[in-house]
């Protein structure tokens, strides 16, 4: 274990905490006294069936998607419980920076999508009893496990709503995302994962944010200088006050945690590598929703996919925010993420 | 100076040398006893009316356009006589690892894309005595080189073939090719310019293939395994075999003053930062042709400059190849890009 005030309850909120026991893995290692964080919103009604999913994104906590929590919104409260569990990796649920010696740091095991599922659906039957789920949905990563949970377990997803991500990784992302684990590595620092302090690693850290600012959004955004939309007045300053600012408090080892978990990421690992097969057991009303411009998750990916899944609509929703468009930077992107959200809860 | 066998005359062909003496760079600083190495195919007539001049792109030297020479070809040597110029930093002309101390390795100048043309000027009316060019053209940072001609020597330009290239570097190109440096100087062996010898920085020539590997190609590339095309069989093999095994020869200062050269390219230097006074400045006939899929210069950003040009045409060429349609690793690639130049030839 290490210290890092970046994943304290004072900075990212409180959360609930589920208990694992000894976690099997897919990959065939026992994680030893996993937890599974988690936060919610609202209240189970009588029936439970009124419950929504909504895993986070890579880099993210469960407070990271709560800025589409409110009643004025779909995610709205006072009529959904929305359960946000925390990934594997995040600092929260069993992460390199929180689990101890042997499987601390370094020594963490490799983590699959369906090892978070798997997690999640014990949540979501054991500690809620719930049979189905409103809605599953997720950004990125988020998507990721909204694939995995529509393939996994049908039968509980009635909705599902991944945006701008991908139910199996293509070869691009794949070397795309292993170039950042890459760029933490390389520096000394790094020391395959033993550092004395997360911080120790700022070379490294730094290096891996000039690579999210050059991939992660998209040469149309740095023309139009979209940046001062948040504030910001020369091209260095949101360099380093944005994309440094953000990664530099974080853990490495968890950065890289994640980055594996996401470049490996295939439903069709339950097909044989079939997946057409996978996608085609998806019975949830599915709303695909890539971003235009993104640079990780190109539009013409998340087609492909969506073509094969019986019950889906492809709907693009366009921002020079590109992969980012999730944070709802400018009104106009969150107001046309909620529409579809809007959308997909009325069908 | 710095021993290197890759910059020999056995490996990448005999040069010529124009001696430059000492060569007032546009930042300020002299290039001592600087040279321009080049080579030229066919004769130049009596009338001195049958020039062509192709400059090369980032990492190469003139051997590298040679594909596209040939009697059956429209760059035909037995009609037109074409001058290969080398770039500064390209190992030939004068670069980081063949001039002496004090501007040896690190300490070599920054150079422009401007001080290239102004070599290039000196070859072609001094050595040459040619007045007009019948076609200027250029891959990449060639492109750049064509563009920078075409504007600071209009009435020499007859035509101008800029392929996949810019003529002012965007934002986002300059965050990418700076990027692609820092990879090279994120190894320690880098040393600021002074290492022992060029494989001796072979972690950052790793790092560095790695990325382009992620941004010079794109993901439809990897997605239909292109690489295919040329034999490979796994993507691991093709990431070795071809990223790899094309950088790991190479010097790094002499990739980092190129890449450097090729982020700063801007020809409204000429016309204190006025983009539009700059480009419609050139009186060349000009096909603008960028390729489909092309990371470093996606299509949007050539078509907003070919709109600035007063007698230019817009010639998108698709492969998959993206930004390397220019090896011609398929027939298809080259008869496009060959249909192309007879059609501008001809005009």
């Amino acid at each position: 274990m290490i210290e890092n005030e970046y994943y304290s309850e004072e900075n990212l909120g409180p959360h609930e905490y589920l208990k694992l026991g000894d976690f099997p893995l897919i990959h065939g290692q026992t994680l030893a006294n996993a937890k599974l964080a988690y936060r919610t919103h609202g209240a189970l009604n009588a029936n439970k069936d009124n419950a929504i999913l909504f895993p986070h994104m890579w880099s993210g906590t469960s407070k990271s998607m709560e800025i589409f929590i409110g009643e004025d919104r779909p995610l709205d409260p006072s009529k959904y419980f929305i359960i946000l569990p925390g990934q594997f990796g995040n600092g929260f649920s069993s992460s390199p920076s929180n689990t101890p010696a042997p499987q601390n740091m370094g020594a963490f095991p490799n983590i699959m999508i369906g090892d978070d599922v798997v997690a999640q659906h014990r949540l979501v039957t054991e500690v809620f009893g719930i049979e189905e789920l409103q809605l599953v949905l997720g950004w990125s990563m988020g998507a990721e496990q909204t694939y995995e949970w529509a393939v996994r377990y049908p039968n509980m997803v009635k909705r599902a709503a991944p945006f701008a991500g991908t139910a199996k990784t293509t070869p691009h992302d794949y070397i795309f995302v292993r170039a950042h684990e890459n760029a933490l590595k390389s520096d000394p620092a790094w020391n395959d994962g033993f550092y004395s302090s997360s911080h120790a690693v700022e070379v490294g850290l730094k290096r891996h944010a000039e690579l999210w600012s050059v991939m992660g959004l998209c040469p149309e955004f740095y023309k139009q200088e979209t940046w001062r939309e948040i504030g910001f007045s020369t091209l260095d300053e949101f360099l380093t006050g944005f994309w440094e600012a953000y990664f530099l408090p974080m853990d490495p080892n968890n950065l890289i945690c994640m980055a594996w978990k996401w470049r490996h990421g295939d439903v069709s690992l339950h097909t044989d590598g079939d997946l057409t097969a996978a996608l085609g057991r998806i019975t949830a009303k599915t709303f695909v929703m890539p971003f235009g411009n993104d640079m990780f998750f190109p539009p013409s990916d998340c087609k492909t996919e969506a073509d094969l899944i019986p019950n889906s609509e492809y709907r693009l929703i366009d921002s020079l925010w590109a992969h980012f468009a999730m944070f709802c930077m400018n009104e106009q992107d969150k107001k046309a993420i909620d529409a579809n959200l809007r959308d997909l809860l009325a069908s």
